[in-house]
């Protein structure tokens, strides 16, 4: 899996949250148990969902689910501490309670997405050092966007799909211009997947139990009936979704089979793309539609797309990340820019104040002002994911 | 998996289905959140459990996760508006909720009980077609014996058992002839299992999911105490099943070992035997009788009936599903009738009127006519089942 | 899997279970529901995660998971049975509710730890002989250390894990010693281990829902804030646990990749180790501590103690229980010895009295003697199970 030079940084790296843990941590007052059921879900999800699912590459099958195991475990702590660290209480402490552990798995998911997009092409240490700096700029810009902001994304298609793709899509630029200056030639993405029967099974777990489990991931922070509502319109966007994408699959595909790659991966594009818009009063024909589109664009981005991209733009992307939660995600942010835009208190009653906090009297946003924070927390997302993406990429010690 | 063909009818089915929900489909009131742990276990039920326990078909290893993924998130959509059609609000609007979802669960396992039947004789357009039939006679069929005759199945071992089972039979019987009238011989369920180490512990991810969350299944309409019933007759049930069948499997067989079709199937056969009346006074030696029951007559299916069955009345059964839901959901039925014919007052106290709403003193059944009208459901769906099974199959569009 | 003679063996087991619950078996009064999330979660780890860590010895692949289901429900019932007899009522009946099925499924991991040891050097009617008298056993010790010495275990450190390791180990230094004198020599536990890409994989499943739903088994017999408390520690104490098996594993073994025996055990030795603290004061730094010094613990113990124990001492140990189970639970026992000696009512406040209820104004406890029962409870639980292990491998019927 990697060489000996990882000891060291694992060790440090355990022993300084040891230490952060030590002099910031305390648990948070009772509370949060109802969220318990659904943080197993999500966490099925982290490391059964995005374990499994990277097994498609069959000649990390093995490592895919350990590293995840490693990574994830690394991450959840670090990113405890890091969020943590924007709601310090009065003594500057930072309470640790069931509502740090859930928000922890979601960060994890971002920068397991952004490892999807170089898997395979770099070393575990690197990954580690790309997750530790991932995970300072997903807090602060999560903070910025839903706290300061007030920008509504209930499932996390903003702030964590796509700020986790563009990030990821980021650092693969500049590990791939690396590599071509030093090597003069780079491994392409194709080259790396060997899928067989067993591996593609075994991707299987992944894809179906992110499947069952995503309901949970987009309903996770509501209360009430917009957790009814996040979870029937996650449901039904997966479902359409998946019709769509085997569809487009035989489409978009010159064999008579279905791509495998569009069944693991472009089925679970309509939990991505309805997140943003999960909890608003988008119907269920809002979320069958959504889960349409997104099934389409995503089979489209990874049989028409990311080839081009990959070739064109020298940006290689292993798992097709791109495609699962770069557009879903642009596509959930811009489809919440127009819900935000047209959300009065008739169509929400009471609840138009606990979906868009900004809009109460205090603030006094009105439906138009929503709509552009949405917009801009959209563009500073991916802003910012591409600028600190670039940098990280760019550090002397991730010479690949 | 397939030929191009099924690109159009799955955008056809999608559309459609987009057009009925813009046109039917509003979100319920608040509510039913409770139910939704219970639910993620059917979920996983129907999308891990049944999708790999078919994968013991090695050549249809994959599309067996794959297909599983495809069929049920057509069926779950298509269910919500079946089942909706029967229990549309003053508007003509059909309410989506918690309760749909699961109740959509519940309805594709029915269908993909019917799929086990045909598995690897028939391609996937024909699995959609027959998807779209049955699920339209299903909620028929539900709705008449629990709303109309109030006939109490709490685990659905009559109305989605015994009703999927039968239903995929008569399917099979009518292909099965149209086969043999055109290519002069036809492929026996035996030819089509070609089972091996990897394969059989996929399959078992499958067996003990359903194992695991079978409780959830039976008790998921359930509240309070039948609902603490429910599970614990369930738990008891499989325990006493799963026991019977490895001892079962030994006798039955000639080799040494026991046979993996059993271990993954027939051990199952206790959460379909105890389902109608998971609820009931049947205390746990009940749970645990019917259990033991179970086991023999599914292990006896499997080794002894079937071939007979495929022999002599031409009905192939690739999944073996009259030995797991057939024969246990009669079973079920059966013990169903008695427990109605003995229940009273003394009996089950004030939750007499909730096992069985229509004794209480507006409708005033006795127990003996709640019996017969137990028996009467039975009879009646297994009857609808096996007249819409061959009507379906003798459909000039599903010319195998 | 084993020969025709288990079959007697099961049928007569299960006649007796039978007759058993329909002399002591009756519904316990409505209650406990709000336990079955967490008990779905515990069942997931003994039937999957267990059944698939044990894949890992390649020969017994399928095996171990149909073997799992099978000694795993006879072991449930017959656990509800034995925990039962200690509990019985006025009527000197069992009260079987959600309580009796998470209590059954928490004895079976102590079964199936014993097994770990000698798992593939045993066949399955002497397992099934092991199991009945260790839940005997393992009932009356959990009864005489929780209820009648009033010792806090939340987690099942001392009288789960370490009973079941140590019950396992004394049963394996006898059947090895049967063995040498029967045959001059025995099978190592390494010979049995022929672990491969895809075994490994299968057991990753185990690993990682292990991994993922140990908190919920730390937790299950809590409430309120002690509940929060025990599965935000389990979680860091698994992270902090990961990161550490993961370098040690480096450092000790000689090839450049990690040991996937550590990644597939070592990583779990945090959930052991602080287990029977989950609920105390241990704070977020005490949880990533003692989830650390496991990781170490556990890896060295895989690499360089087990080794020496079956040189030795000549105990074989198949799975490694002893460094998964054995030393992080008697470091989770020590650790419990502490934190009672130094648990005030300033610290703790009115939770001084759940925790450790022999503490309350009635038998007046102080700290120094809690912490001399946490002790004392340790002790006689090694000891019990180091004794009865002996005797029940030394029983004539286990002669191998």
């Amino acid at each position: 899996m990697s060489t000996k030079e990882i000891v060291l940084p694992l060790v440090i790296v355990q022993i300084v949250l040891l230490i952060l843990f030590c002099v910031f941590g305390r648990y948070a007052p009772p509370g949060g148990d109802e969220k318990y059921p659904l943080f197993q879900d999500v966490h099925v999800m982290i490391f059964i969902g995005f374990g499994f699912l990277m097994t498609f590459l069959k000649r990390y099958g093995y490592s895919s689910v350990g590293f995840t195991l490693l990574l994830g475990s690394f991450i959840i702590q670090w990113a405890i501490l890091c969020q943590g660290f924007f709601e310090l209480n009065a003594d500057y402490k930072i309470e640790i309670g069931i509502e740090s552990i859930y928000r922890a798995d979601i960060a994890a998911a971002s920068v397991l997405i952004s490892v999807g997009v170089v898997l395979g092409r770099t070393t575990v240490p690197h990954l580690l050092i790309m997750g530790l700096i991932e995970i300072v700029v997903f807090s602060a810009n999560s903070y910025l966007g839903t706290k300061v902001l007030q920008v509504a994304d209930a499932g996390g298609s903003i702030f964590v799909h796509a700020f986790g793709a563009y990030f990821g899509l980021a650092v693969s630029y500049v590990l791939n211009r690396k590599k071509k200056n030093k090597e003069g030639s780079s491994e392409t993405a194709a080259s790396l997947a060997e899928a067989n029967y067993t591996s593609d099974l075994f991707a299987m777990i992944g894809t179906v139990f992110l499947y069952i489990y995503w309901p949970s991931f987009n309903a996770i922070e509501l209360e009430g009936s917009q957790k009814s509502m996040a979870i029937v319109n996650t449901y039904l966007s997966l479902a359409a979704c998946t019709i769509t994408a085997f569809a487009a699959s035989m489409l978009l595909t010159h064999e008579k089979k279905f791509d495998m790659v569009h069944v693991q991966n472009s089925t679970l594009a309509g939990g991505v793309a309805v997140g943003a818009a999960a909890n608003l009063m988008i119907q269920p024909l809002g979320a069958v539609a959504i889960g349409i589109l997104a099934g389409v664009i995503s089979v489209y981005g990874y049989s028409r797309l990311s080839p081009l991209i990959e070739k064109r733009l020298g940006i290689p992307d292993t798992c097709g990340v791109h495609n699962l939660h770069g557009m879903p995600g642009i596509l959930s942010g811009l489809f919440s820019v127009l819900m935000a835009g047209i959300a009065t208190e008739e169509l929400y009653g009471a609840d138009l104040y606990s979906v868009y906090p900004a809009r109460d009297a205090t603030t006094g946003r009105n439906a138009g002002e929503q709509a552009g924070y949405q917009l801009f927390g959209l563009a500073i997302t991916i802003a910012v994911a591409v600028g600190t993406g670039l940098l990280t990429g760019k550090l002397k010690i991730l010479e690949f």
